[in-house]
C-alpha cells in the first residue's frame, strides 16, 4: 500500500500570514499522497462581531444558528479555502479544495443531542473513502474546510479534528496512513508550562500511566483518546506537534508520536 | 463525442430561494454531461453594505479592492457555491463546487487597463479542459464560482460570463458543447418591453440584419457578440433563455438559439 498523509492544520496558524505561507510552503513539498484539513480561525469570530451576530456558547462549544452558519460557510469554505488553495496552486502542489458536500466526500447529519440543541452542527455518518481515493489517484491533493452537509443539502458546521479523524480511519482501507494534528503547541507536554517537555512516543499502557498520574493537560485528553481509537481502526501512527515543523513531524523525527507498538 | 451542456445561471435567480431551488431540480434531471457556472447576485452588495466596504464603479464595472475581494471570495465560493452544491446533492447529482484555483482548472491574470486600475479583476489565460474532463468522466459535475486565481496564488474577481464561455469553448475539443445563458428573461427580444417578442433563432446574418436597424437592445450586444465568437471556436449552439425553464432550453423549444447555420 502506498503512504498516505492525513494533516490537519489548527487555527493559530491559519491566522498568521507569514506562518501559514511556510507551512504551506512545508506541505506542498511532502512527496507522498496528502490531505489537508484546515479549521477556522479567528475571522469567523471576528466577521460575527463585525455585524453583529452574537456568538453563544453552551459548554465552551459554539452554538451554531443559521446567521453564524452562513459565516462559517463563508469564511471557512470561502475565503480560507480558496487562499490555501490558490497559494498551494503557486506552489505546485495541484490542489482542490472542498467541503463535505463536494463529490459527496463527507456525509453528516445534524447533531442529536437530549439537552442542547447546537443549532446547525453536523455529525459524521460516512467517509466516501472511494471518492477521495479516486481524486487523490489522478493527481489531486484535497483540501477540506470543516463544513458539512446532510442528505436534504443542509451545510452543517463540523469539528475539523474529527473530520481529519475519521478521514484517516477510513483511508487506512487503502494506504499506509499517518494521521497528524499539526498546531502552534510542540507535541504533547508532559509539563504544559515547558514546550522543552514533548513526549516523544506514546504508547497506550505510558498514556495510562500518565493519566492515572494526572500528568496530562486535560485539554489533551479527547486528542488522545481520539488518536488510540484511530490506531485502533487501521491508522499507522497518529503524530501531534508544531506546524512550523511539518516535514520533522511527518519523518517522526519531532513532535509527539503516538502508536500501539 | 459525447453532448455537454455548459450552463451559466444569473444573479437574480440565485437571489430567489425557490426559483434557485426549482432550477437546481431542471439541472439535476439533465441527462447528458453538465457544467453550472453561477454568477453573484446581490448578496455581495448586501454584504458589503453591511460591512462598511464601499463599491466603486467605474463605467458600470465593480472595482475590486482587497476588502471586496475578501467579500466575493467568500460569498460566491462559499456561500453560494456550497449551497448549490449541497443543494444538488440532495437531488442525486454528484456536484463539485470549484473555483479556478481548484484542481488549477482557469488560469488568469491580473487585468491590465491603459486608464482604469480594476483592482484584483481576473482575465482568462488558458481553461485546463483536460482536468474538467477527467472530473466529468469519473461522473462529477462541476460547479464554478466566479473566482480564479494567478500563477502567484493571488485570487481574482472573474466575469461569470466570459467564464461560462471560455470553458464552452474549450471543452468543444472533447465535446459537442451546447453554451445556454439563463437568467430572468425569456430570451433576445426583438422589443426589450414585450417579453412576447423573443427571437427564435438568431443567425449571424439576421443578427447584422437587427444592428443596422438598431433593433437590438443595447445591453445585449456584447452578449452576442460573444455568442458568434463561441461559435466560432466550436460551440455548436449558444441559447439564451429563462432559468425556469432550463429543460426546455437545452431542447431548444424555448429561448433564443444562436447559430451559424
Amino acid at each position: 500500500m502506498e503512504n498516505l498523509d492525513v494533516i490537519k492544520i489548527g487555527g493559530n496558524i491559519i491566522d498568521d500570514e507569514k506562518k501559514l505561507s511556510s507551512f504551506l510552503q512545508s506541505f506542498s513539498s511532502i512527496q507522498s499522497h496528502k490531505i489537508l484539513i484546515h479549521g477556522g480561525g479567528r475571522l469567523a469570530t471576528k466577521l460575527a462581531d463585525t455585524l453583529g451576530v452574537q456568538q453563544r456558547l453552551i459548554d465552551g462549544r459554539r452554538i451554531t444558528d443559521a446567521e453564524t452558519l452562513k459565516i462559517v460557510t463563508m469564511v471557512y469554505a470561502g475565503f480560507i479555502n480558496k487562499n490555501i488553495v490558490s497559494q498551494l496552486q503557486s506552489k505546485n502542489c495541484n490542489a482542490i479544495g472542498l467541503c463535505g458536500a463536494d463529490a459527496n466526500i463527507i456525509q453528516a447529519h445534524k447533531r442529536i443531542h437530549p439537552s442542547i440543541d447546537y443549532g446547525f452542527v453536523g455529525d459524521i455518518d460516512k467517509i466516501n473513502a472511494v471518492q477521495l481515493k479516486q481524486l487523490i489517484n489522478s493527481g489531486l491533493t484535497p483540501i477540506i474546510a470543516p463544513i458539512t452537509s446532510d442528505a436534504e443539502g443542509q451545510l452543517l458546521n463540523t469539528n475539523a479534528d474529527t473530520i481529519a479523524q475519521e478521514i484517516a480511519k477510513a483511508m487506512s482501507e487503502y494506504y499506509n496512513v499517518q494521521l497528524i494534528f499539526s498546531f502552534e503547541k510542540s507535541g504533547v507536554l508532559l509539563d504544559v508550562n515547558d514546550e522543552n517537555s514533548v513526549i516523544k512516543k506514546l504508547t497506550s499502557q505510558y498514556y495510562l500511566e500518565l493519566k492515572t498520574n494526572t500528568k496530562i493537560f486535560a485539554g489533551m485528553i479527547p486528542k488522545i483518546d481520539n488518536a488510540f481509537a484511530a490506531l485502533n481502526s487501521g491508522v499507522k501512527k497518529v503524530i501531534i506537534g508544531n506546524a512550523q515543523k511539518l516535514n520533522d513531524l511527518i519523518n517522526n523525527s519531532t513532535g509527539t508520536t503516538i502508536t500501539n507498538e
